[in-house]
């Protein structure tokens, strides 16, 4: 027989998540064949039918939210002219450094103008805008792109965390006023606790994000960091206002209710993202594998006919009827494979189907079945009747049970700090510390650096919520303080 | 006041579609707000909002229906290496004139290798496959992504029609045999049979296109023609077999149930297409504007007040009355804004809202309301306690009443031609020509090439399902028939 390359075979995890994060999310993403990273371009990998399943029911969650808010689609070009992005000089400047060129094409050679993959769309959109909003009856104007974008991203790449290509929508909205604009913003961050917190189960607190960590060419960026347990965030969406920043230069300009034109307020939002998917299963899985939301899972039940001989038929025949008294309203798969009933649990533990319906000749004899449930590995014996009214129990509770376990209360992850070996000492130990700072401005860069090179951590910025911590002066300078901020590693 | 730019105010189309196609077809995207040509780059165009939202649903009926037939979905880069390319040559060679390049990236300057836009997904995907088959047990392996393509197009562009980036759902299958590959073709071709007509009512025939004409790098190439009236034909979704072109040079191999290594056999095809909403918009739609079937319309029910002083609340509360009646079954809009009733009128017509229930104050008295059906204009007066029961019918019957108008009966299209000079004068006069045709190997181009000089038609290739018209000698060349082929215009 020839020689023929083959993947490892499919077998449980072996890296605890507890001791080896790194190498444990690596290992989950091979075994639940999530993700190929063997693609070969640098930073752009193959999501694989159990991912894409998953993220296109996350999009179609986010997509119906947006649009029940008033949102509607649009599909724009990927490719970008470089000379839309010379209109906003902050914004240019910020994405110079990860835009991929178009530069040629068919036998023609050179094009006359060098053309981007888009790495966002303000400076494709906001074009057209200008040519499409014409009266305050235009506005509010909020519409969404459901696409991809590339950046030419210099650190290190990861499945779903951080790509070259990656997946996501991004919301872009123009209003008649500053207040409406940052409207909009709250709605973006009950948005996000909606999708993330309440369907993903991920918990996660909203920073104002200092001046140098803004998006370019925003007044102000407001960011969700998924808190990931043990001190370390992860940016996941955030919400820009953008006032007049590029209305102006991309001429953004309607006739207001007194006749005169004015430009108009706008603000932007990215609320999905292959990202919020890796963080997911990042948060949610253990040394199993993947546990998903049970409307998120691509196969929500399956049943395993443990099958001996000579009742194997009586066995398939009950699955069979089982498969079709629960198919119409769940996706519902019989595993009857020729692999054995233990590697079809490990497999199907690994994929992080919801339910697992096993049935053999004894179940069978009792007018029974076991069912047992991926989050929390508990057994459940069912009589034959009861069925779908404990599917439908189960069913209903599982996100909320994964929720419950899952969210963390942000009280309990800070620690207050009033001087540097204290902060150091708390992020040592795995927490996120609160802080007086001078200044979120770009007055307060200084002393954010001294914070990433001394203690290790990243200033997060001001919390969105309600501050309940004071502090007099500056961590790190002993200024008078202008407000708290939080410091934290990141993913 | 300061001066702005304007677009046109919306009013009805002016051009009649029988008199100028080409010039109808543009009015109704621009005043219909389907699309947008001004993006400044050639052969990019924004779709906007109302043909995103159809487009869609297209795609998601498409999604559904492989899913039904064993696809499952995948996400793939859409940048592929240069050297990728260079593994199958007929495929490099065909596609080479239409390839945009990234060549640079970030402040880096020049990439090590250029990396193609992908104009097609199979150079990318067959790698992959290659390391994810491994045995029998895998196949038949069928795979498809929803994701936009790039082809730098030498032909004039059109909205939806042809642009130099479009997007598509392709799907990539293998199978142990090549009889399994066929049996993979045929269903394709019945799945374009289900979408295209009947679900977008347009009417379409298969042909095996000719050696000259097939994909790049296949067997065989099948290709659906939508029949657009008057002769013309216009070229919708292909399935190509693709037998072992590809399979060899990229690896695809299994280890077959006797324990041999093989190559596996290959098909690829694509459903959907931005071409095929161009396609229905343009082959359904009238003087009034869209007609679109009623599961694709953005809006179902449009919701028209007609609103006299002093009646206005009790039309008003009526209005939102009938639409908390039906909204939750259908997607209703009420159209309350302050333009006059005769132009709603106009612009729901054009945008093809499939029902307008009109309700004015002396209906309200009479406890009536007016229901007007988009594609045939029928007025029904309904009783308020019968409003449900007529607009479920409507809604039920709707598509299918477009589609006894619009299918055309292909016999009725061609003409039987023996002789060059009754083949021009049939292409002339809008018909389709069936004639005798020495081949459609390689050998017949020749043949082919005088048809496109001398009659102005192409060579769309031999009839798929039964032939029921024989011929003794090839039209051009006199010698014997090997296939009955037809010739039309395409657009």
């Amino acid at each position: 027989m020839a020689k023929k390359k083959k993947e490892a075979p499919l077998t449980g995890i072996t890296i605890s998540k507890e001791d080896d994060f790194s190498g444990w999310y690596t290992e989950l993403i091979n075994k639940a064949e999530l993700a190929d990273i063997r693609y070969n371009i640098k930073g752009f990998v193959v999501y694989r039918e159990w991912a894409t399943i998953t993220i296109r029911k996350m999009y179609k969650k986010t997509e119906d939210l947006l649009e029940e808010k008033g949102h509607l689609p649009l599909t724009m070009p990927s490719l970008i002219p470089e000379s839309n992005f010379l209109l906003e000089a902050e914004h240019v400047e910020g994405f110079a450094p990860e835009l991929f060129w178009v530069t040629e094409a068919g036998n023609s050679g050179k094009l006359p103008e060098r053309l981007a993959l888009r790495p966002t769309s303000e400076t494709a959109l906001y074009k057209m805008y200008s040519m499409w909003i014409r009266s305050y009856k235009d506005l509010p104007y909020k519409r969404y792109l459901s696409c991809q974008v590339w950046r030419y991203e210099g650190k290190m790449t990861r499945p779903f965390l951080r790509g070259r290509e990656f997946h996501w929508i991004e919301s872009h909205n123009v209003f008649a006023t500053m207040e409406g604009a940052m409207e909009q913003v709250k709605e973006d961050m009950e948005s996000t606790y909606q999708i993330l917190q309440d369907e993903c189960c991920i918990p996660m607190i909203f920073f104002q994000r200092p001046e140098w960590d803004k998006f370019a060419g925003a007044v102000h960026t407001y960011a969700a960091d998924a808190l990931m347990g043990s001190g370390k965030v992860l940016q996941l969406p955030s919400t820009h206002l953008l006032g007049q920043n590029f209305s102006k230069p991309f001429d953004v300009k309607f006739v207001d209710t007194d006749g005169e034109e004015k430009y108009g307020y706008q603000t932007c939002y990215g609320p999905a993202q292959s990202r919020n998917y890796g963080a997911m299963i990042a948060y949610l899985g253990d040394d199993q594998g993947l546990v998903l939301p049970f409307d998120l899972a691509p196969i929500q039940i399956v049943i395993i006919p443990i099958l001996f001989k000579e009742k194997e038929d009586i066995v398939l025949t009950k699955a069979k009827e089982i498969f079709e008294r629960l198919k119409n309203k769940f996706t519902v798969k019989i595993d009857d494979s020729d692999e054995s009933p233990g590697s079809k649990f490990y497999n199907w533990e690994l994929k992080g189907v919801p339910i697992r319906i096993e049935i053999g000749p004894r179940d069978l004899e009792k007018n029974q079945m076991v069912l047992v449930k991926r989050h929390d590995g508990k057994k459940i014996f069912v009589k034959d009747p009861d069925l779908e009214k404990v599917v439908d129990e189960i069913a209903q509770n599982y996100t909320r049970e994964i929720k419950e376990k899952s969210m963390i209360d942000f009280e309990s992850q800070i620690e207050l700090t009033y001087e540097k070996d204290a902060a150091i000492e708390a992020i040592k130990n795995g927490k996120i510390v609160a802080c007086g700072f001078c200044s979120i401005d770009l007055d307060g860069e200084r002393c954010a650096e001294i914070v990433e090179k001394d203690i290790g951590a990243e200033v997060r910025g001001k919390r969105v919520d309600e501050e309940k911590h004071e502090f007099a002066t500056c961590l790190i300078c002993g200024k008078p303080a202008s407000c708290t901020v939080y410091l934290a590693k990141s993913y």
